[in-house]
C-alpha cells in the first residue's frame, strides 16, 4: 500500500492507468536525447559490476517536484518500473525510452495487488524468472513508492522478499507525508521550547480498539502528533486524547487534505473543535492530523501554501510549476514530444 | 542549528569554508551554460511577480543527491545562498554564476551565528536592508539548510522573524535524518505488525534531567524511537528506557555514525548492549538511535549500505556516485571547469 496520495493524483493516475499492466513505451529511436539525458544525469549506471539492479525509490508527499535527485535518477535509469497506481504520473513520464512499465497498483480483474503478489513480481523480475518478461542480465529494476517506503509503505516486505531470493537492493528515501504535508502547510513539527519530540501513528483504528496505535502513550510535554489516515476517527482520537490520555482540550490542532499538491485544504482549530470544523469542510482521505502548539507557531500566510505557487505559475505562463521544476530533458531540452502512454493490453 | 551533518561533511566543508561570509563566484560570462541550465531547471522564476522570493529549503540527510528536485532547482535559481557550515559543498556549487554565498555557519571572529543573527541577515537581505549587499526587486533568496528545516532545524524561526517584517516566504522540505538515516541503513522505521508508529526525540539532555524530553511517555507497543544527538547520553537512555518505561530488556537498537555517506558505521545490539557496542566502536555525532523491533526486521545485508554504492562507483570510474547524481548542467555538460570559489574576506 502506498502510503498515500491525493484524489488530484488518483484522477491525473487515472488516465495514465489506461497503460495497463504491461507497457513498453517510446521506442529506443529516441535516443539523442536519452545519451544527453543520460550525461546530465551522471553516465548511467556507474559502479554496477553485473547483476540486475534493485532499487525501491520513496515518490514523496504527492508533488513530483518533491522526490529526491537520487530517486529521480533512479528513474530515468529504470528498464523496468514497477510503479503503485497513485504515483504522480510526472514521475512515471520521466523514464527513458524503452522501460518497460508494471502498474501494480490496479489489476483488470482485481481492486488491488496484494503486497505477496508485488513481492513476487519483484523477485521474478529480478531473477528473471517473470513469466511475461525477459529481464535482461544489467537490468535495472525501480520499485516506486509513495511516500518513502520504510514509512507505511510496506517497503520491508519487499527487501525481504528479494532477501530471501538471495538478493540485495537499494533504498532511496522519500519525503513521507508525515512530516513534508505540515511542513509545506506551514507547520513545524518541531520548535524549540514548544515541541522537541514528534510521534507518527496511524488513526485508522480508533484508540482504544484492537490493533489500534499505542495512544496511551504518547509524549505529551512539547511534543506534536501526526495522525495518518485518521479522518474517518477524528473525532474520537481528538477525545480520545483529551479524556484518557490528558491533553488539554484546547489544544491546537490542524487537519491537511491533499497537502503539497494544488488541492491542498487545511482546516485549524482545537481537540474540542477541529472534528467539526473538518466536517463542515467535508475533509476526506488522505488528510494529516497534526495536534500541538505546534499548530499555532506560525501564522497562517507567513509559508506560502502550494497551491499558491502552483496558481502564480499557472497565472504566469501556463504551465504548472511542479511539472516545470521536474528535470524531463526529452521534453524540455530537445523539444521531443513524448506521446502520452499508449495503452496496451495485458499479456 | 542544522539538524546534523557528518564528520566526512565537516572536512569536505572545511575547504569550502575558505569561501568566506561574502563571495561573488563565477563572473556571468559563462551565461551559455547558464541558459541552458535554466531552460533544463524549467525557465526561472516562473510565476513570481515581482518582489524578492525567499526559500527555505531542506538538504537532507547528508549525501548530496538526497535533496529533493525542487530544493536542487531553488538553488540553481538563487542569487543569494544563505548556507550553514555543513551543508555539503556539492550543494552549494550547484548555484548558477554570480550567485552570492552567505555562510552563515562560521564566522571568522566567532564559533558560529546565533540564530537571531541569521534571522536578522534574512530580512535584511529580504528587504534589502543589509548593509553590505544590493539584493535587487526580484532577487530569489535561498536558505538552506541541513535535513528538514522544520525538524530541528529551526526553521520556525526564521519564518517568523520573516513574517514580523511583513514577508511571507516558500518552504521546501527535506528528508530528515530521522527517518532518512534508519531507511539507507536497513531498518524500516515502521513495519506492519511489528511497529505501527514511531516517535522522534532529541537526546541531548538525560532523561529525566531538566529540559528533557518526556520520555516516561513513549509508546511502548508496535513502536519505534529514533534518538538524535543521544550518543553522549546512550547509556543512560538505554537504562531509563528499560528501568523506568517498561521497555524490555532485550529489544533491538542500532546507532548509526554518519548515515547516507561514506562514512557510515552500524552497531546493533540491544537495549543492554548497544552503549557498551557503540563505545567500542568509538561511535560519535552525529549518531542516531534507533530502538525497537524494527532493528531486527531485515538482515543486515538486504539493503546495500550506501558506503558500498560510492565504493562500487569509486572502483569503477574514479569519481564519486553521489555527485555524479547530481544535477550539474555547468560542470557535466558544458565542461565548464567551474573554479572552485576563492577566497575573499569579509567586507
Amino acid at each position: 500500500m502506498a502510503e498515500w496520495s491525493t484524489p488530484q493524483m488518483a484522477a491525473a493516475a487515472a488516465a495514465a492507468a489506461t497503460v495497463g499492466v504491461v507497457a513498453t513505451l517510446w521506442a529506443t529511436s529516441a535516443t539523442g536525447g536519452g545519451d544527453a539525458a543520460r550525461a546530465l544525469w551522471g553516465g548511467g549506471s556507474a559502479g554496477r559490476r553485473g547483476g540486475r539492479r534493485v532499487v525501491l525509490v520513496g515518490a514523496g508527499p504527492g508533488s513530483a517536484d518533491l522526490i529526491t535527485v537520487r530517486g529521480a535518477r533512479a528513474i530515468a535509469e529504470a528498464d523496468f518500473l514497477v510503479h503503485d497506481r497513485l504515483v504522480s504520473p510526472e514521475l512515471v513520464a520521466m523514464a527513458k525510452p524503452g522501460v518497460t512499465l508494471v502498474n501494480v497498483g490496479k489489476a483488470p480483474t482485481k481492486k488491488r495487488f496484494p503486497q505477496s503478489e508485488i513481492n513476487q513480481i519483484l523477485v521474478d523480475l529480478a531473477t528473471n524468472a517473470h513469466a511475461h518478461y525477459k529481464v535482461p542480465e544489467n537490468a535495472s529494476i525501480v520499485r516506486l513508492k509513495g511516500g518513502d517506503p520504510f514509512i507505511y509503505g510496506l517497503g520491508g516486505d519487499e527487501v525481504m522478499a528479494l532477501r530471501e531470493a538471495g538478493l540485495a537492493c537499494e533504498v532511496v528515501p522519500g519525503l513521507s507525508s508525515a512530516t513534508a504535508v505540515p511542513a509545506c502547510a506551514g507547520i513545524p513539527v518541531t520548535q524549540k521550547g514548544v515541541a522537541t519530540s514528534f510521534t507518527v501513528l496511524t488513526g485508522h483504528v480508533a484508540p482504544g480498539e484492537p490493533g489500534a496505535a499505542d495512544w496511551a502513550h504518547v509524549p505529551r510535554q512539547d511534543a506534536t502528533l501526526v495522525v495518518l489516515m485518521g479522518v474517518k476517527n477524528m473525532r474520537k482520537i481528538c477525545s480520545y486524547l483529551v479524556s484518557s490520555v490528558g491533553w488539554a482540550a484546547s489544544t491546537p490542532a490542524a487537519a491537511i487534505q491533499s497537502g503539497t499538491t494544488t488541492g491542498e485544504v487545511v482546516v485549524r482549530g482545537t481537540l474540542t473543535t477541529l472534528a467539526d470544523k473538518a466536517e463542515q469542510a467535508s475533509l476526506a482521505s488522505p488528510t494529516i492530523l497534526v495536534i500541538g502548539q505546534v499548530c499555532d507557531v506560525l501564522e497562517p500566510g507567513a509559508v506560502i501554501p502550494y497551491a499558491q505557487l502552483e496558481n502564480l505559475a499557472k497565472a504566469s505562463d501556463g504551465t504548472s510549476q511542479a511539472s516545470s521544476w521536474l528535470p524531463a530533458p526529452p521534453r524540455n531540452i530537445w523539444g521531443l514530444a513524448r506521446p502520452p502512454p499508449s495503452e496496451e493490453a495485458e499479456k
